[in-house]
């Protein structure tokens, strides 16, 4: 079959692969009718060094159940199934609690052993723990919001979530790439008061705006801090989504935040460690986040995804076949595209 | 009237001070009948810079209310009185949201121009906002654990909330200072059904233990983590208090928290950044906590003290009158007194 592997920073290609087929007893393997490139993947885009065998990429899908190992018991062939960016086993104690990203046996597509989604099929560990079949009637122009709650929608609602947004708070979302902008979508369905985007991408931010955002902030550091103070009363925002990972968006986010409010991360830190501890003290600031459990959350989201209440989907604004995987990387690092999904 | 000068590191004196007086109409004074001395003061203690003029210092007493400004309306002479160690105006939007320590008239005593508390009074602003008036009568006994209501044990209790400790988690305290032990308190008062306490000095570990701790590490550092992690699973603890706010102890308090839990960190942080900014996110580790609210704790927590449920008190093992403060401030820097109270 055909896969998606990075060699290298800026390297990557389409190859041939052995076809994915059941290793363990509770794999399945799935047939991916959409998959798509994440901010994330951009980071190996840029800073991978080379690999002879390179590493399969991709973690966000959705497909179609194509065969199980013995041991599967909830999901079938021919299922329509949501791919968690994580698999998890759903019995360990941290499943029990819906931490899913920290499940003793799970791990991450596209990482290490496991093949990523970038692909015309893939296997999943741990089906029955890791899998979200769809068993409603699902027309064809929900199939970019339903892929996002593989990934950018159910991270977008974790930020909002771990950063409390709630009736009457004002959020503020520190980064215009999708998951960002899933966080806009994510803190007005939780009823934020006044959502504020800091981002400079025109087109990024006119999504914003349609997904909620009543206020933009393009500035940068120190500046994008006074205005967004400025835009608050002097106080800062209740709840605030870190969906970069750099230093810097990390720093404007601790230092946007009202006293006693919360940071929600959920931008993979580029950095071992954290800016403004400091500030973060002396306001009685809460910064936490991380992987999002979006298998958690599909529960949740997935009503108002299907009755049409929320359009994350529209944060693809590309669609390629799987020989335009390279060039929807080079798009998305060159900030042409939002984010790119994929038809195998 | 006598009080206590910081000029530099290692340099306590006590002086003789303008007597504290009404300056402002929203002013008390109280005649402070215990003071103490924090393991915050010993960093100044430690690094201060030399001064000429010094800085007047001390933050936590009980006393009796001397006199009031015109302005003071639920304060009155001969009240006894709590005094947290930040002062507050009662009116605004944090007041309201009960977070004190972020009100925007209101400091720190012993701090710029707001004198401290180790002196035999001392100037309270924003009376009505800031103290809390005792009615009820009060034996000799418990005096010791009414002050500890200034600080230490609002502020151990603070550290709890904020680790989210509850019943049938595993909280662990780093840190065997007062402070620290006070978290004890607090933890076992919330409902933990483990508490470890980090330390290593046998006075302080007694009494941890006397308070809860069912589990003592004493090792620092990497070794620490292991020992914590084998007691709990390899899993670590649901609540971490961080009782001491240096780089190492942030380190460890975040390399111990459970995926998904919660750090609760009161120490004053020294450095400008924060460690382990990345395991933080991978497991989804929240950090938050600062400078407590203590007044927001009291109604809670005096009852405990009055009735005897707990007896945060015991942490003073060393009692001096206003000449003794500077061996006090030596004998807890030398860690031969866990914290020492003042009898002016």
């Amino acid at each position: 079959m055909r896969a998606t592997v990075i060699h290298g920073a800026g390297d990557v290609r389409i190859e041939n692969v052995p076809d994915a087929g059941i290793a363990e007893p509770t794999d399945a393997v799935i047939r991916v009718t959409r998959a798509c490139i994440c901010g994330s993947d951009l980071w190996p885009y840029q800073l991978m060094k080379p690999s002879d065998v390179g590493q399969r990429i991709g973690h966000e899908a959705i497909g179609v159940v194509e065969a199980i190992g013995r041991d599967v018991r909830t999901i079938k062939a021919g299922d329509f199934v949501i791919m968690p960016f994580a698999f998890s086993d759903g019995t360990c104690t941290f499943c029990h609690e819906h931490l899913y990203t920290s499940c003793v046996q799970g791990g991450f597509f596209g990482s290490g052993p496991v093949a990523g989604a970038q692909a015309e099929a893939v296997r999943v560990p741990f089906a029955d723990g890791t899998l979200y079949a769809l068993r409603a009637q699902v027309d064809d122009a929900s199939m970019g919001s339903l892929l996002t709650l593989s990934d950018v929608m159910g991270t977008g609602h974790h930020a909002a979530v771990v950063a409390q947004v709630g009736p009457g708070k004002i959020a503020a979302v520190v980064g215009d790439g999708a998951v960002g902008l899933c966080g806009v979508i994510a803190a007005k369905r939780l009823g934020a008061e006044r959502i504020i985007l800091l981002g400079r991408h025109p087109d990024r931010i006119g999504l914003g705006r349609a997904f909620g955002a009543t206020d933009i902030v393009s500035e940068r550091g120190e500046a994008a801090v006074e205005r967004v103070l400025e835009l608050t009363g002097g106080f800062g925002a209740h709840s605030v989504l870190e969906c970069v990972g750099h230093g810097e968006s990390t720093n404007t986010a601790i230092l946007i935040t009202r006293p006693g409010g919360h940071v929600g991360r959920v931008g993979v830190p580029q950095e071992r460690t954290m800016p403004s501890s400091q500030p973060a003290f002396f306001h009685n600031i809460s910064i936490g986040g991380g992987p999002a459990p979006v298998r958690a959350y599909i529960d949740e989201l997935l009503p108002d995804v299907l009755e049409g209440r929320i359009d994350p989907g529209r944060v693809f604004d590309r669609t390629t076949g799987i020989d335009g995987i390279p060039d929807g990387y080079r798009a998305m690092n060159e900030r042409e595209s939002i984010k790119v999904m994929v038809k195998p």
